[in-house]
């Protein structure tokens, strides 16, 4: 029983074989079953990668209609999950977008009659997942705002029918388009955290549900998911182009980490980043709100000095340019994270798929650095 | 960045430090903090370990007493978490314990209003999980009798409190006691899957709810906490002590995994086995119940063979006599794995305060063995 002691936080430990998507940490590349996210992004649906994340293939037509048929089916949220959504939102605890998708994905498998546990059954838990966490991240996001709920359209496509259940009105093409592929973008990236917990999860055989579940609680974490809005509140607190340099040089000097830059795995630029950064300038000219747009830039331009002054190959990573390009949209910060779910749900579930398919539980040893051969005392006589 | 292919499922992977518990998989030992839980089970109470767990010592009798204070009034269940209880607990889709565990444990974080992330704070969120996931599944085990909720009593210790919610009348010495142990044996055990899941979580800085409630998805599977309830059901199910052997060996014939047995740690015997077979064969015989656990004990000695045939060094784990031990207390087979919960959360909890207190996201790689550069093509030319 030879013991391998691993870096930190697992890096560079190779957990485990997968199919669904290649990062390439130098050669800044992301790649899903084999197509390059650049030649997905803007060309095929968020729909289309859901299908070739879960199935290994783009799907043609006449499967793309079965699929969207399916999520479509599952855009209405049912009752009593509504008024358990509406009530959280509601509650003077404040809670967070995060924290009510977690208990609202708990309370879906909770209620969920089929508890079977073959790929059919996982696929259509899989396919409610995708449609129902984007319609109750909607709802939050009404709910919070003080207004009603607005009920699914069915002729419009995930993208386009998220935003009008957020806003109650249809939105542009160019927001639709840019929402579409940060969905794309967002979708899978290998063993992540959120990613790995699900299979962590998972491969003690334990359902889907409580795979997304603990991913959600994963992704909530400021390390991770959470970094989307602590860009925009950290800009929001500077609130000037003409200060934006000095404080983030000041954060810098005083050792903290500025959110939205560094990657374990990228050594090189995130080229979802590159892809988010160009719709972000498009649509934040076109609303005319390029305020934070400029402030992102200038970030950019002193955090990237900084790391090249130290030496650090670290870029920006995925969550920087999000923040503009989200409020542009007219969503609300609190939602950010949460935008990261509706579309992470997609990889989270093919790795569940893929967990289940070829399973052993997951579980390290650890390295006790603990006092040893402690003599027990009874309670009366301790000090 | 040299990667280390590891192990299917990490195994033996020295994921990271720990001073909390030593699992001996050699010599069949298991050390919380420096005592043997042979000097701990039967001498102190869960409530001391729980305290050993979080702050690395055994209490003096004041310090036990502000631990005791503070988990008694977290008992009573607030009246919006006892009704989705109750709500859940008479859904038609007939959720599991654990399912309800799971979806409570995420209600009562997104609720409470302390969303702050200090070593204080979070010591009184473990108080309040490890109190009030108690409470939760004796109410579950009430509601899925068709029965009125208990409210707790605070003149009875942990163990006592439970038995008492749950049945509504005070139990006998030797089942509180042997609860008591059952709790403490269970309490942590190194990185086990649970526990590694909901340090996973936290390791992005997430907040200790979402650690515990990944960990409670966690150990619902069949190859972690599920295993106790399984043992029972099989049991139940053969329902003969006649055929007992002939049907387990049959099973094994067949390559099914028989619950109860196999560790990914321990090659020698489990020592919790050990502790929970005396105890159950003390409180079967005092009710005038053996049946379980004398089809129990010939699982063992036709398992036990057929492994040592095969030259695997393979033993019973703590799952095999909880079962019995646990009917014999009048339990509810599907509260088993709440049961774990209500003793493991102890040991979650200390090891996200580790985690806390020295953390850096955990985010392995994976080795991608899928597609390679696949030529992009419009849905209308896709087969
Ligand atoms: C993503 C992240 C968690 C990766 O973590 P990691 O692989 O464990 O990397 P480390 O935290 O060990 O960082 C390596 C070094 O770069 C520094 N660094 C990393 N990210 C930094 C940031 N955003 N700002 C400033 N310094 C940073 C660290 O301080 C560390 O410096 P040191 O070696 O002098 O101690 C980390 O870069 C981070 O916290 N980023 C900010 C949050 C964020 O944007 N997360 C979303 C990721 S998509
Ligand atoms: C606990 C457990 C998940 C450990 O998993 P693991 O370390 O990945 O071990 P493996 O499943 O690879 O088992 C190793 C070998 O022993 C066999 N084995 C393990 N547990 C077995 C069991 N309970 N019954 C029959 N055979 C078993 C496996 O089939 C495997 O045989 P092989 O090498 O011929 O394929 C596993 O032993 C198990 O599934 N046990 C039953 C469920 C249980 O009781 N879980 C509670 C644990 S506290």
């Amino acid at each position: 029983m030879s013991e391998a002691k691993a870096k930190a936080g697992l890096q560079d430990v190779v957990a485990g074989d997968s199919s669904i998507c290649l990062v390439d940490g130098k050669e800044g590349r992301l790649v899903y079953q084999g197509y390059d996210i650049n030649d997905l992004a803007g060309k095929a649906s968020f729909e289309e990668v859901v299908y070739l994340l879960w199935y290994g293939k783009l799907p043609n037509v006449s499967e793309l209609s079965a699929l969207d048929a399916a999520l479509k089916q599952n855009r209405e949220i049912p009752s009593d999950v509504l008024e358990l959504v509406k009530s959280l939102s509601n509650s003077a605890a404040n809670p967070s977008g995060m924290e009510i998708l977690r208990t609202a994905a708990s309370y879906l498998g909770a209620v969920d009659p089929n508890k079977a546990m073959d790929r059919e059954t996982h696929i259509q838990q899989a396919t409610k997942l995708v449609s129902m966490l984007a319609s109750i991240t909607a709802a939050v996001g009404r709910f919070k705002q003080g207004k009603e709920y607005v009920a699914p359209r069915n002729d419009l496509g995930h993208a386009a029918n998220f935003l009008y259940m957020l806003t109650g009105q249809e939105a542009d093409e160019l927001s639709v388009e840019a929402f579409d592929v940060a969905l794309i973008l967002h979708a899978d990236h290998e063993f992540n955290a959120s990613t790995f917990t699900a299979r962590c999860t998972v491969a003690t055989l334990s359902d889907m549900y409580s795979g997304v579940t603990s991913a959600i609680g994963a992704l909530k974490g400021p390390l991770h998911g959470g970094a989307n809005e602590d860009v925009l509140r950290m800009l929001m607190e500077i609130d000037s182009v003409e200060n934006a340099a000095t404080e983030v040089a000041n954060k810098l000097e005083n050792g903290v980490k500025v959110p939205g830059f560094g990657h374990r795995v990228y050594r090189s630029y995130d080229p979802r980043g590159l892809v988010l950064k160009r719709y972000a300038k498009q649509l934040t000219e076109k609303v005319n709100n390029t305020k934070w747009f400029e402030m992102t830039e200038i970030t950019e331009g002193v955090v990237l000095e900084h790391f090249a002054k130290k030496g650090k190959d670290l870029k920006y990573n995925v969550d920087l340019y999000s923040g503009s390009l989200y409020n542009a949209m007219g969503i609300p910060v609190e939602l950010f994270t949460p935008l990261f779910v509706i579309s992470r749900v997609s990889g989270w579930t093919a790795h569940i798929l893929e967990q289940y398919a070829n399973n052993r539980i997951i579980r390290p040893v650890a390295d006790y650095v603990g006092p040893v051969d402690q003599k027990f005392v009874p309670i009366a006589e301790r000090n």
